[in-house]
C-alpha cells in the first residue's frame, strides 16, 4: 500500500481495489459490505423508514476526544435518533486529497470501525472520490444513514406542545469549544474533549418506556441549543423559557467560553439531545436517563409556554430575561 | 439572498435558514422535506431495503449535456436499480466553497429538483456544509438513496453463470469523453455529450417482464465497462467473452477516444447499464429494453464461458483476442 492516496486512488479502477480491500474491507468488513455491490441490500423491516444524511469537514481532523471518523458515525446515527428511530444501518462517502496521508485515513477508518461496533450500526455500502492537491483540505466525509421508527412514534418539532417539559441530556458547549480552541493552537485546558457519542442507547431507553410522552427531541449540533430551540419555538409558535442556571456545563467549558467570548448557548455539542416531554412523566423521564451513562448530567431546564409567541426566553443567572436568537452574523465554521 | 456563499450560510443559524428557504425549498419542496427535521420519515415499506452512496466531484461542474446537480440525482438512482431497485427517495448533502456563485448554486439546485421530478424521487433530507475559499473546489455533492427491491428478486454479481448473454443498454464512453474534452477545453465536435440520465424506467420494465432471467446489472460509471466486466469476471471466477464490434458507440464518441488516445472501455458512462442474463430470454430481453428510450440503442455484447477463469476476454475489430484488465495507472480524476 502506498503512504499517500493519489489520484489513481479515486479511478475507479485496480488502486481504488486496492484501497478498499487493504484499508476498508479490513477494518469495516461485515456480509453486506463484502458484496461491493453498486448498492447494499437489506432484509426486509417493520416500520416508517427514517433517512438522514451529513457531511463532516471538522477542522481539525483529529481533536481531543475524537477525530472525523467517529464523529461521522455518532453523528448522523443522532440524527436519526431524534425522529425515534432505531438506526440499523450507515453509508459511507469519502472525499481525499491527493497527498493526504494513508496512515491517517488508516486511523480514521479504525475509528470508525470502532464507533460503528460501539453503537451497533454497521457501515453497508461506500464511495471514495479522490481530488488533487489543493483541491479539498485532507479528508471530507459524508454520512449517511437509514433507521426504522415503529410505527406508533411521531416525534416531530410540531409535535411539541404548551406545558412541555424540556430536559437536556447533558453538559453544554463540549464540542464547540474543543474545537474552537484546539484549531487555534490554545492549550486552555487539558480537560475539554468533544463530547462526540451515539444517543440512540438513551433515547431508546426512554421511548420505549414512556410511549406517547415523548414529543419532540432534537441533538443541538451547530448554532448549539440557543439556534434549535429556535427554530422550535418558530415551528411551534409557542414560547420556550430556559433557565441559565439550570443548564449543565463543565466549569472548564465555562471558563473558557469566558476566555474566548463565546456564547455556549451557540457552541455545537456532539453528543446531548433535548428532549420535550409530557410534565406529568418529565421527573420519571429524567431519572432514567440518568441512570444511562450518556445521560448522566441530564437536567430539567425549562418549559413551554404559549407567550411571547414564538421566541425563545432565557432567564439569567442574575434573575433577568433576554430573548435568544438562531446564530447570526458571527460564522464559527468547520465545527462538525 | 447574497450574491456569493459565505462561510455564514454553514454554520447553521439563520443565514443557513435563509439559504434553506430561498433557495433549497423553494426548488426542491415536498411534504417531507419541508418538515426540516434532523432525519427525514417515511411511511412503511413492503420489501427488501437497497442503499447506495456516492460523492460528486466532477470538473469541470458544468459540462455538455448536464452538470454536477442532475449527475448526483442520477447516478446514485442508477446505483440503487442495479439491485433491482425501485428508488424511493434522496438524501442531498452539498459542500460549499466560500465564495462559490449563488447563482450557479440555484441553477445547480433547479437540475436537481427537474432530475428528481423527472425520475418520480423525491430529496427528502439534506445537508450544506461551506468550507473557507482553497479548502474546497466550488461544490461537491453527495447524494444517498433508499430503493426497495422485491422480496424475489435478487440481482448481484454472482448470480451471473455461464452461459448468460450480456446485454449493453447504449452507445459507450459518452460521459468520459465529453468530460475529459470539455475540461480540457477542447472543441472536438460540438456533438459529445453526457449520458447522465436515469435508468430505473428501464430496468423495473425489464425485472417486471422477465423476473428470474435478469442475473447481474451494474452501471459502467468510473472505471468504465473494462473495469466493470473484470469486477464482475473475478467475483464469479468465470470468464466473460466480448465483441468489440458488437459495442454501440457513437462515430464523434469514437473519433474523440482516438484522437486523444483513450481505450473507450475504460471510460465514465452515466447512463448506461450491462445485462446478464439468461439466455433463452436473451433477444426478448433485448427487444423490451429496444422498445424504451434509454435502450434504443441497446445490443448483445458478449456472453459467459467458463475459461480462462476470472478474466475478461475481448475479440477485436480485427478477430484476434485480447485480455482486459481493470483500470490501472492511468487515473482519470473527477470524472463524476
Amino acid at each position: 500500500m502506498e503512504k499517500f492516496i493519489l489520484l489513481d486512488h479515486g479511478s475507479g479502477g485496480l488502486a481504488s481495489q486496492n484501497l478498499i480491500g487493504s484499508l476498508f474491507l479490513k477494518h469495516l468488513k461485515n456480509p453486506v459490505l463484502n458484496q461491493l455491490e453498486d448498492a447494499a441490500v437489506l432484509p426486509p423491516e417493520q416500520g416508517q423508514l427514517a433517512i438522514s444524511t451529513d457531511s463532516y469537514v471538522v477542522d481539525p481532523i483529529f481533536f481531543p476526544g475524537g477525530n472525523i471518523g467517529e464523529l461521522a458515525v455518532n453523528g448522523t446515527i443522532n440524527d436519526l435518533t431524534m425522529r425515534g428511530a432505531r438506526p440499523i444501518c450507515l453509508s459511507l462517502a469519502l472525499i481525499l486529497e491527493e497527498g493526504f496521508a494513508v496512515e491517517e485515513l488508516e486511523k480514521i477508518i479504525q475509528s470508525i470501525a470502532h464507533a460503528c461496533d460501539y453503537a451497533g450500526v454497521p457501515v453497508v455500502t461506500g464511495d471514495t472520490k479522490v481530488v488533487p492537491k489543493g483541491k479539498a483540505d485532507k479528508i471530507f466525509i459524508n454520512t449517511s444513514g437509514i433507521g426504522i421508527v415503529a410505527d406508533s412514534i411521531n416525534i416531530t418539532a410540531s409535535e411539541a406542545r404548551t406545558g412541555d417539559i424540556i430536559l437536556l441530556s447533558g453538559t453544554l458547549a463540549d464540542h464547540g469549544i474543543t474545537i474552537l480552541t484546539s484549531r487555534e493552537g490554545l492549550q486552555i485546558d487539558a480537560d475539554l474533549l468533544s463530547d462526540t457519542r451515539p444517543l440512540h442507547f438513551l433515547t431508546q431507553a426512554i421511548i420505549t418506556k414512556f410511549p406517547g410522552a415523548i414529543h419532540t427531541m432534537r441533538d443541538p449540533t451547530r448554532g448549539g441549543l440557543g439556534t434549535t430551540l429556535s427554530e422550535i419555538a418558530k415551528t411551534t409558535s409557542l414560547c420556550i423559557e430556559i433557565e441559565e442556571t439550570a443548564i449543565p456545563m463543565r466549569a472548564e467549558v465555562r471558563a473558557a467560553c469566558e476566555l474566548m467570548g463565546l456564547d455556549p448557548l451557540y457552541l455545537a455539542n456532539e453528543g446531548k439531545c433535548v428532549v420535550f416531554a409530557a410534565p406529568e412523566r418529565a421527573e420519571e423521564i429524567l431519572h432514567r436517563m440518568r441512570s444511562i451513562p450518556e445521560g448522566r448530567d441530564a437536567a430539567i431546564i425549562g418549559r413551554i409556554s404559549e407567550k411571547p409567541a414564538g421566541r425563545v426566553v432565557l432567564t439569567t443567572v442574575s434573575g433577568g430575561k433576554r430573548l435568544v436568537e438562531p446564530l447570526s452574523g458571527e460564522p464559527l465554521p468547520r465545527i462538525c
